[in-house]
């Protein structure tokens, strides 16, 4: 490697009890080929300006505003490479847009807006300036993720027919929103979070499973919000039953009072001739079924070779020793470092197709369409077409 | 013990290609407190008479119609202390009613009949003659889920939530009665099965999680049965949203045409203040998750004094020594063995509250509301009032 | 099946407090192809023929040595088939020899005896007289286990290297024996259980799946004997180094004081080109892993077609029907009722390879080489050529 | 924070085949709180420059006596803080000596030295300078390995009796050394990786679980050595039995030829009351077993308040997001690093008491006894005295 270092900007992420800051900046970090540049991390100016600097950033902001328009001022060789996008969900559209406009290159959280029409025109601008973008379903980083989603490209288990995923946790069993816990908080405050509570945050995950690894997409779906913690102003339940476009069918099961449940999303796909069942919970372990044989497991590791070319660039450790949480969304920046470079034409290995703008839409459609049918007692909610 | 062997009879069970005979004999034997005296195994006389012979039953008879009529004419002295019955699901009214109608106890395979109405008018002539009647829910027989009933019922949960109950399977992906296999020909046989295939054959043994465990059962239900087979007659794959009556939600997923599921059934429920999970692919295990502390893993062992009264006279082994699917069989042989020694005024062990009648309508009644849900797109169906 | 049912004797096993007469009871007529037919199941007389009567065994005897008399004068036509030996260690040799000096097969627990000497006494007794004879080294009755063998076999693993093999149950981690716990009583004291605790009672165990699965035999060992609880008269951890007759080695550790393990023995065999590993705690999957591959999870279940013709006769139930260990127990009873009926020219499938009284040897030879070696602070001990 | 980043200098782990180079460096950078400043990363000169600047290091050295010399001559304020090693065996002593002299910090990969009376050396040396020493024993960074530790401390399991200690990987099960694979090369070549392989590389972790966790340490061992792979020179088996201080006693085993094992390091601790387990497969859990009662697990998650406030600052994500080897090995660089700034005055949490020199010269004792017991057949050999 003889290349420079990218520059690397974000945008939230610095307050004191801000969860995702951490892991991006870690994610950004470990691989040693990028630099924490410029931040407009809180929404004080003064502190904004504050936190960059204690995290070490070269360059601190105000706010995104600025930020956007002094690097995009900047010449290229000082200018920021990408701009992570941080802030809780009502925050991500202004950054985003403005980024996209200038041409600065984004990776952005989930559910990417609070809005199918804000998401909509996202992509239109984003499009029209044709800036790499990648939105932050950290899951599909994962590398048995990718693998599974290689093996059923592959046609490991035929035809999908049906396509489990689900998402529990307990965080939000009690109303810890009246504690003033701040993750809390703005998550079940729809003029922050949107029109979903469970199903923005952590529904919009499990579908991405649906897309993303078996290569299907709703065609009408039918959803159950609930806010099991009275006075609760967001779903902390959520269930949806899908219609794929291949005649199969899905179940979206996401959860946040389920109690002991810590973060334990994952998927079973059942296909015409096998099936794929992947957890986070053993997440470096893929199973794959096919009728009458012994069950095998495909277990992580840099040295298999049952890793396609597309995945082995994304390997840093020989098996038995785990990775983790940390370099899976660290999966998602290198993506979006090797399309960068890329793009100007240094050698790097071809990124992988992590999710993008597409599925930062396709994500807002369903907590829409699930919001719209749950609202209608469950009525069938037809998906609009996406892309 | 200085009782002698109850005396059991069974109607079917005895073909070559037959499944639950064989583990029904089992249970009955394995205990050496009952024995096999009168069978009418087979659907045609003569075969049937043979069959009861071979497998050492004391009395053979040609039909069940004999079999009923001649064992109540027997001296009680003489006379079978009940009959089990594990035809496939159209021949269990006509051996049940006529059982019940002579006094004579039953223990019934599942689901209890073909149609609700059946079922309702099987509940009327067992309630009639007061006849001990059992319905072979054979997962409540297994000691960590009654122990989770318990726990439920001394609120190591609260109050309960969401109940998500699954049993997939994967031996009907691809289609199985085409070759004759006649576990799976009878299965999907809407004259002999009923309305449902993975409904009512797998889809019940769910929903009674949610009654028997959880305590709870369904007020409303909307279901989607699908046949992902071409050209199979029954659903082979069954997904139910019911809402409970204390205002919580149960899901309910089963299917037959998950490759590599084995027989995997089991459930989540969570409450206010905890959550138990258990499944059959680790059956000694129970899980009890409460909110921030290490999670409790339970396990069986004839030796725990956390098994209270009720329980510890089901367990047969210490722990570590592990008991499976025909001691859970057997233990509902044991409740209704310990309830016929105790209107005896044998001294026996209470009987523990297992599946009765009741389960068994109700049963019938989750399946025809989800077959009426399905045949409408979905629509919601109200469950009606049972028992 | 036009055979009678196989009559069957047993010493040993009716006591209150008894462990193991309940389980080969229970592993007796599980199959529903033996009775209960002589018991002399208590050392006092009266006792022994009122447990006898309770147990419905058709004939009551005051003591093993009636039993055998009467039994061996019976015509053929009456008289027991085999006899099953559940009496503590002690108490092996002397009916085991009787009967087979009568011509009547013998199932024996384990350890055999309580000296090498009395081993290959009854080696030769045995020998002499011809009689089949089986030792109830109950978990390679384990299906999965079987399986191992086969493998091993079938070369699966190349060259057999190591052998791990383990037992470690927690049960004696306090000294339970002064509280007149009658299982804890004679399993630690000398002059019922033989000159090792653990060593007999589990480490043997332990050792067979040297023997039995992977098929090689130990040439010397040495030993570590401990009793870590104060006051004890014999071991309760026993840990064994031994080199293989193939230049392998193996490693042994059984202890019966760490808390909370159950009964959770089990082994990893390591080849030239593969590994097997099995766990009672999972006792339902085998795993077997070849350099870069995914590992293969070998299940039970009937209806899979990698079990071989030699142990397809000894799965009962179709996969997720989990069997246990009284149908591992039961599949020692069935290989030799195989055995008793293939002698007499019935129609039955070939019975499997169980441990014989060469095991029983064998084990035996493990035990006392490792007291000696243990006695000699660990010197190396050359094993003796057995059969 | 306004505290500056730590400048890290670092010997070895620059070539392409090298493994722990890449991982120290993630491990560094994770956490943003230090840079890579000084490297001399290869051992021909001019590919050291080179590969320290294509690293991103903001000093490049030809050879770490250079390094050392010139960091050492900066003013405080441009020196290193501290070094990390990662060259092979015998190419630790060297700048582990040179820093300490120096009185620059030191992380140094293990085993520590290739011989005991190099490692009393370079105690010695890091002794008389008071230089802040941690050696590598990475698996002791997994938070749930320390809570273990802090759980025996605090009584959670009594008095420990046994330790049971294991390190299975099967990667050298293969001649891969005759395929000129460089991490295979090394570690299995006397004149590099010391007197014994398999237990140099990995038995040293293992025995640090006996130390570190259990609080004991060997006061007498017998082992056995073992190359499996023909005309391999050192060997790939590793099996010790050791006699604690305490009258407990442990048990050592580490190979390099189970196939299919990947780096499965891990522990069971029992005591006199309870039994602790982990293993790195399922490395966020750790299992504590008390007599009688449900087994706990405690589960990794920075919320979890059962983590005492001596690990609190180690632990970085809520639990259900999996933290690994790179986050466990950059604990004990944090330690390092709190250690440095602790020293200066900067306001930082406590370092935890990571494995520093006496565990280092601990580790080549152990090794030293178990080559030269192995040597004689297995006699025992006593341990030196240590620190």
């Amino acid at each position: 490697m003889s290349q420079r270092k990218l520059r690397v900007g974000m945008v939230g992420g610095g307050g004191p009890a801000n969860f995702f800051g951490g892991p991006h900046r870690r994610a950004i970090l470990i691989d040693n080929s990028a630099e924490l540049t410029a931040g407009a991390l809180r929404s004080k100016p003064e502190e904004s300006i504050e936190s960059a600097r204690d995290l070490f950033f070269s360059r601190g902001y105000p706010d995104w505003q600025t930020l956007v328009k002094t690097e995009a001022a900047l010449p290229e060789s000082e200018r920021i490479d990408y701009l992570t996008i941080v802030t809780p969900n009502d925050a991500h559209f202004g950054p985003a847009a403005a980024a996209a406009s200038a041409g600065i290159a984004v990776l952005c959280e989930k559910p990417m807006t609070t809005t199918l029409d804000e998401a909509r025109r996202l992509h239109a601008t984003v499009a029209a300036h044709k800036t790499p973008f990648i939105v932050a379903y950290t899951y599909t980083g994962f590398p048995m993720v990718m693998l599974a989603r290689e093996l059923i490209r592959d046609s490991a288990i035929g035809e999908v027919r049906k396509v489990e995923a689900w998402y529990p946790q307990g965080w939000l069993a009690t109303k810890l929103e009246s504690d003033g816990q701040k993750q809390a908080s703005w998550r079940v405050d729809p003029t922050k979070a949107g029109a979903s509570g469970c199903g923005g945050d952590i529904g919009t995950h499990a579908y991405e499973f649906v897309r993303f690894v078996a290569g299907r997409h709703a065609t009408r779906i039918r959803g159950r919000l609930k806010a099991f913690v009275p006075g609760r102003a967001l779903d902390d339940d959520f269930t949806v039953l899908a219609e794929l476009d291949n005649g199969g069918i899905a179940t979206i099961a996401a959860s946040q009072i389920t109690i002991g449940a810590q973060n334990d999303n994952g998927f079973r796909i059942s296909g015409t001739t096998g099936t794929l069942e992947w957890s986070i919970t053993d997440h470096t372990v893929l199973k794959h079924y096919a009728g009458g044989q012994p069950l095998r497991l495909y277990r992580q590791g840099a040295e298999y070779d049952y890793f396609p070319g597309s995945i082995k660039p994304y390997l840093r450790l020989p098996s038995g020793h785990p990775e983790g949480f940390h370099e899976a969304l660290g999966n998602l920046h290198r993506t979006l470092e090797w399309t960068i470079r890329g793009q100007r034409g240094e050698k790097v290995p071809t990124p992988y197709d992590h999710p993008g703008i597409i599925d930062g839409v396709a994500g807002m459609a369903f907590v829409e369409g699930a919001v719209a049918s749950s609202n209608q007692d469950g009525a069938w909610i037809e998906m609009p077409k996406i892309g």
